[in-house]
């Protein structure tokens, strides 16, 4: 076997590089940054899960306007209704920092979180995205049926060599092995089995997963440059999926404030917290994080919490907040580049990559 | 940067391969496993950390019997005297153990721990002991500045970017690299600040201490073969150090019962645990594990956690139960090969990443 950046998953994609942006739903995820990385050679996702049908739908076409080139879209494969268990409690302690932000303390009924999955991906499947990529569970029958029969191609985000193996045997084209040092979600399918989501690092869980599987699989978690990109290729990755690498990028949507967070961090910066979503996710700790953690209380199973503290996170934006935004970040963030263009990241992650091969 | 597997470190280290064994102090390490990987060109270990200074100085001489290659001794750089805060809880739960293995209850009495660390090192320098490698801390002065005027060479354990720094400033020829994948203890230096240790993945650790050191990283943490290898040499480490893959060589001590647990674990049997030691390590959850958390007890303070559980690891290896045995093991088990004689180990490791950088 001889490295090359060549992979059969260029070929399979159509693409030139074997980089594909991560979806970084709410905030970071711009049309802007999908189609810089896909007109430099990788593979773009807009990060569409929070996102209504409609505007996913202008957010493909703005794509299309930009770039030619193949692209993908996330969504979250969402199963669970809202579950008001504790939501008394919960609220208590988010109006405290309601109050603190100067934004209205929250009637319990306005905690609802309509599923819009199905919807989502009728437009994906509409608009024939070429690449539909999901975290937390594989593309469901039939959207994975009638994806490839109209020739789109799937991507499964996994946690596990299990997750890998059901994802391969429902179909999938592709998977990212997500290892720990990951910012964001943890794609962890089940998490009533594992609460905190599986946790194992990217250089353990991907020949472990690349030993069992027959499609390619990408590597994601804590990859930021073309030596990242080298080491999993030597680990038998037919590729990688970049997130907190591009959270700086010029074209990115990320906060100012969380910007300067991530400019600021180090490697030890980052926690897995439950406190924003309900579902474990790995971001740099801040005030709201430690508040939650204080008070002791359980956080809504997601999406509920999610939803609950949308209008805190909202606010934090407006204002600028770093405390109370979710600053998802991964475990590499001492290789952050500052407002770098993203063709930019995907060439330099390129040739860097290249020189350590050839 | 062209990869290269006769890297700076081999010449420095005299060494034909960038491969060092960890020390896994307890059992699996033994004079044996130790000369084996020095004899197949790496640079094999002896974990000392909880042996005697005579044992040691017997196990040195019985290395030097079996080969004339250079290797390493291990010690755990202890600052700590016993904290018998909370012993009284810790000792009653304990005893349920002890009743269900046969062995006698302890008394309190029973729990003290000599602080053997100035005896071993001078054992080490007596001897002179090719390499001196350390956990839990930089070898402290005058240890540092004696081991260097005899021209010994000295590796630290780190497990941050800071760790790394204040090891390259007191005098480490080298540093390893552990990322969160390991098993084992962690080697995070101040367990007060950080207590379940720094746990970032290898594939975010190496790249960033590499960034901010002049002296060599090896990579340590999930990294089981070739692929590993050739990984950590394109993130910018000139060598690993590969413990859990050595557990099961044929020539290491690791208790039979362990070995069958290993072999019949996968990349999600581990877990973070004070339970055994005190420290956090990583090893597969047993049936003590889970005991003792359901127990909601605070371990005591290492090392007197260590010393109090000690009665019960004995006995579980001798009655051979894997419940109640400190099954430290890394997250990439499945890539775990039976009773393979550890210089084909090196072998296998060195053929498999040359045949990916060449």
């Amino acid at each position: 076997m001889k490295l090359t950046l060549e992979t059969a998953l260029c070929e399979q994609f159509r693409i030139r590089y074997p980089i594909f942006l991560a979806g970084m739903a709410g905030g970071p995820s711009t049309p802007e940054l999908t189609a810089a990385v896909s007109e430099a050679g990788g593979l773009g996702t807009l990060g569409a899960a929070y996102m209504e049908p409609e505007a996913i739908r202008a957010a493909i076409l703005r794509i299309r306007e930009l770039t030619a080139s193949p692209f993908g879209v996330n969504l979250f494969v969402v199963r669970a209704d809202d579950d008001y268990t504790g939501i008394r409690d919960v609220q208590r302690e988010l109006d405290k920092v309601r109050d603190r932000l100067g934004i209205p303390r929250a009637a319990e009924s306005n905690v609802t979180s309509p599923n819009l999955f199905h919807q989502q991906i009728a437009v994906l499947l509409e608009e024939k995205v070429p690449v539909i990529s999901t975290a937390f569970g594989v593309l469901p029958e039939p959207y994975m049926s009638e994806a490839k029969s109209a020739g789109l191609l799937v991507v499964t985000m996994v946690t596990t060599v299990k997750e890998a193996q059901l994802a391969e045997q429902a179909g999938s084209d592709a998977v990212v092995a997500q290892g720990s040092e990951a910012g964001g979600h943890r794609g962890t399918f089940d998490i009533d089995e594992q609460p905190m989501g599986a946790n194992i690092g990217t250089m353990a869980l991907v020949p472990q997963i690349v030993d069992k599987l027959s499609i390619p699989v990408l590597a994601a978690g804590g990859i930021m440059d073309g030596r990242g990109l080298a080491a999993s290729l030597a680990l038998g990755a037919q590729g990688v999926q970049l997130g907190t690498r591009f959270l700086t990028a010029a074209e990115s949507g990320t906060n100012p404030a969380y910007r300067k967070a991530l400019l600021a961090s180090d490697e030890q910066s980052t926690v897995l917290t439950k406190a924003f979503s309900g579902r474990p996710a790995r971001g740099i700790e801040n005030a709201f994080i430690r508040e939650w953690n204080a008070s002791g209380i359980a956080p809504l199973a997601f999406p509920t919490q999610n939803t609950a503290t949308r209008d805190i996170r909202n606010a934090a934006a407006k204002q600028q907040l770093d405390g109370y935004l979710s600053l998802w970040a991964g475990q590499g963030t001492r290789m952050l580049t500052d407002g770098q263009p993203a063709g930019e990241i995907v060439a330099e992650v390129l040739e860097q990559a290249a020189s350590i091969i050839h």
